[in-house]
């Protein structure tokens, strides 16, 4: 009897050849797809293509289970990634804990008496408490610099929306704004009513459907790059919103440094691939275009549909 | 110090009052949103929106940890709802595993030797091995007797989307087509390269961002009602596309019946939201206009941002 498991992971995985295109109406073209499979892109991909972690734009977090890495995004959070920097140089989460998961919306961490006065941890010297609002950008500050590629693939969310510097962005060209999607694996800044309580010391990551509803509410402040199934795979809290009843339900969190402050010899070398390289153009449309094991490829994608690929440094 | 927690987690449960659109090309409207929070909206909504399950229409699978409901789709895979049915009836999951657990993708289970022609594990009479690949209806199959509600937002996949019968369903007209979409908790029924090799015995929920490329590639059957943590937060299986390297890293699957064949006492009494009902629209209507904690409205949704609510029978 044939796997039917095999070949249902096979598809993300599938080559995609020549495709008719789909007969959407937003989407009339038929275009030839890229011959080659997603790991034979990835395996045919230039050096070039790729870079290595800023170490001042990483975090590590560290948990009995295993490491997480976090690439931070100075240029559309600054603020509050120097705050993240502050807090993590200042030792401000170690030996605090998961506190949240809440079912197909978010894992949230930090200080489980971060509303009793009498018991939160202080904040470390340099961190601010409150932060101002960094929903949006400036337009202009994903221009050249930051290699903005724009996706052709109609968003419902936004009028434009692309990748920048290995991050799912939306922007509005009309109201000059750009800002980071709530896509999977998404980190952010968890705020209170007012628009200027967050200041990163409480972090979510995204761990199911997009909520891009999110954006442009609250500040995002990067994404998970490794170990993200260390924090999608934890039990779900079942108290009100996915808060655990119990302090013993919560995940421990060892220890969050900045990769910086690492010791350069135990310092994991993984490389992200450039959203603004050819090979990544490749990959989203070996998405867009499929073939063998699809019968149908639906010509299109949208800036969740997939995560930038990592790789361990060659 | 305010708690960000707590904010980050009201947002989904905000009530939505009057609400300034949003200002994106495809939406020009301004528009008054409901007054009420999702949760008044449900406190307020009438008997009559409710609907029983159907005891012929719903899978009761028995794990270690606790029960999951799936309510099969008989109007849009009718001879995989019939299949799925004999299945259930003899005793063909009883036993078997949950063997992959694929981050931000799937949670497939069905029969670890299912390869192995010795040691597969017989179909039950009445089951038949291939059956016809039902990737979509004819759409005059989601007309009237179906109730399908059609969103009015824009949709990249497909260029119509709406709900039937408690399902998210993407249509294309001009194709005569329609479908259920692969949304988080949508089941599936794996297949091998022909489009004919499912039969139902091999089962998916989608765990992850929406794999919206699958649409009209594979069968779905339906959806999980209740018991979605239990699948969406096991361990990911750690060997290529998420299966498990070794069998005891699997999840047992007790008991897998249909609710039809649970006695009347010992069935769980629960109730699914109508999907033509006017409190479905309204919490749709509650989500795309947002306000409260929300200082932007998207003035937007998708088939897959919510999901149809369910209720204990009061």
């Amino acid at each position: 009897m044939e796997h039917p498991a095999l070949c249902v992971a096979a598809m993300l995985l599938t080559a995609a050849a020549l495709t008719v295109a789909h007969a959407a109406p937003r989407r009339a073209e038929t275009r030839q797809a890229p011959r080659q499979s997603a790991q034979e892109i990835l395996a045919a991909s230039p050096a070039a293509d790729w870079r290595a972690l800023d170490p001042e734009n990483t975090l590590v977090m560290e948990l009995a289970t295993g490491q997480v890495l976090i690439e931070l995004a100075p240029r559309f959070a600054p603020a509050h990634v120097a705050n993240i920097r502050a807090l993590a140089r200042g030792g401000f989460w170690d030996g605090l804990a998961i506190l949240r998961v809440q079912d197909n919306f978010v894992t949230q961490w930090g200080d489980p008496d971060g509303e009793d006065a009498a018991k939160a941890r202080p904040l470390p010297a340099g961190a601010s408490a409150r932060l101002p609002a960094e929903f949006s950008v400036p337009i202009d500050r994903i221009g050249k610099s930051a290699g903005f590629t724009k996706l052709p693939d109609v968003d419902g969310w936004a009028p434009r929306t692309g990748f920048a510097e290995g991050f799912p962005v939306a922007a509005d060209p009309k109201a000059g704004k750009a800002w980071l999607a709530h896509c999977y694996g998404m980190v952010g800044a968890g705020r209170g009513d007012a628009v200027d309580s967050s200041n990163g010391s409480e972090l979510y990551v995204v761990i199911g459907q997009a909520p891009r509803g999110l954006d442009l509410n609250i500040t995002v402040v990067g994404r998970v790059l490794k170990g993200m199934e260390l924090l999608s795979a934890l039990p779900r809290g079942t108290a009100a919103m996915g808060f655990y009843d119990k302090p013993e339900q919560r995940t421990g969190i060892q220890r969050v440094r900045l990769l910086a402050d690492v010791p350069a010899e135990e310092r994991p070398a993984l490389q992200v691939l450039k959203t603004d390289s050819a090979t990544w153009a490749q990959l989203l449309d070996a998405r867009r275009y499929r073939s063998g094991w699809f019968v149908h490829s639906p010509g299109h994608i949208e800036i969740c549909s997939a995560s930038v690929p990592t790789r361990a440094a060659p």
